[in-house]
């Protein structure tokens, strides 16, 4: 039995259900709003970040241990067939990190928590009034993270290279978070749009098209697979 | 040849530096300010954080990539006898990353961003008015930090378990950063103490300790091993 503590729009959560349903791991899923630092929660892990991955008895806390003990021990059974989704070549293996530390630390400080806070927190927890500052930097380093990884895909069919990897699922992780809330500029990044229909329309990423939160409805072209 | 793209007082950098040490590898150094976003420094890693090492064609960009290459490529030549880093079993090595994404993410962005801002970025470029409050806070989240650093190691004789491993060289790197600006309560945490005084004892990291910035004196005890 595993289990796995997330939120349901946080981008590394994401990533690692992901990464579990590649792995044909049937985790059952847990909710935590990292932003109440439950006492509970925090017995569990002691830092508070999400996503937690529970074995019987024990916690893998944060995505890139979890991320890399998934990757090190493969498929949840041997008779799943998984695709491999970290190269071989150690130099390969470098940038598929970079990427995905890109995402999760650089991507995430710059666009995610400013946009997390300004949409999902603070309306809901703290209800001071809204900060159009704030989103508007987050969208501007959006543009900037997007040019950046239509410039990767120009030359690359997947974003760590020739082959999809965990670097994929990460980014779109990431984006599909932003989609939800509607603030995917697709028309301005057609390189992008196009590798992420192919990310969505693998079986993996069914589950996160389905889930919804509470007052926040995704835009219609969120679950279309040809948007 | 190998080079490293660090900052002297870069936490990250520090760990790069320790491992390369433990490892065998005599690389250059070039030092880089993170905050000066030079033109040249991108081209080599677009992300714009450090380290960076170079080898001949290749850059691996950031303290993950690179610390997990050095573990998966091992020492620099066969000839060099260096300690295990990490461990074997899956889980330990989840408990070895999860310490070392600690210190590198969450005691960095809650204690080190603040200070380095601070003590060399503001003073030195800026210039603007110091912001005592900014100090107050890193302080006061150092504390808490170093509260549960004790905590571990009344239970382990190393940071992540019974052995020496790359999270004791990530934690001690962190440290010696605060410690170069004397701002380390050591009185209040002997527990910390020896175990800094044991990691500070091993040979990597004598580089580190006679290390200088321009303008400012570490403590006396900063180079002292029996401190």
């Amino acid at each position: 039995m595993v289990q796995l503590i997330h939120y349901t729009l946080c981008p590394l959560s994401r990533t690692a259900r992901l990464l579990l349903a590649e792995y044909g791991y049937d985790a059952a899923l847990a909710e935590e709003k990292p932003w109440e630092w439950r006492p509970e929660f925090l017995s569990v892990n002691p830092g508070g970040n999400l996503p937690v991955l529970l074995f019987e008895n024990t916690a893998l806390c944060g995505i890139t241990p979890i991320t890399e003990y998934l990757l090190e021990s493969g498929p949840a059974t041997p008779a799943v067939t998984s695709v491999e989704l970290m190269p071989e070549e150690l130099i390969a293996r470098a940038e598929i990190r970079r990427l995905s530390d890109w995402f999760h630390d650089k991507f995430h400080d710059e666009v995610w928590s400013y946009m997390s806070y300004e949409r999902l927190e603070n309306p809901f927890v703290h209800r001071l009034p809204p900060n159009p500052e704030a989103i508007r930097v987050a969208m501007a380093n959006l543009r900037n993270h997007l040019f950046y990884l239509s410039r990767l895909l120009e030359e690359r069919y997947w974003v760590g290279g020739e082959y999809i990897s965990v670097a994929d699922l990460t980014a779109a992780a990431h984006i599909s978070c932003l989609d939800y809330l509607g603030d995917m500029p697709w028309e301005k990044v057609p390189i992008v749009k196009n590798w992420y229909a192919r990310v969505k329309s693998r079986p993996s990423f069914r589950q996160l098209l389905h889930d919804t939160i509470p007052s926040i409805v995704p835009p219609a072209h969120y679950t279309d697979l040809d948007f």
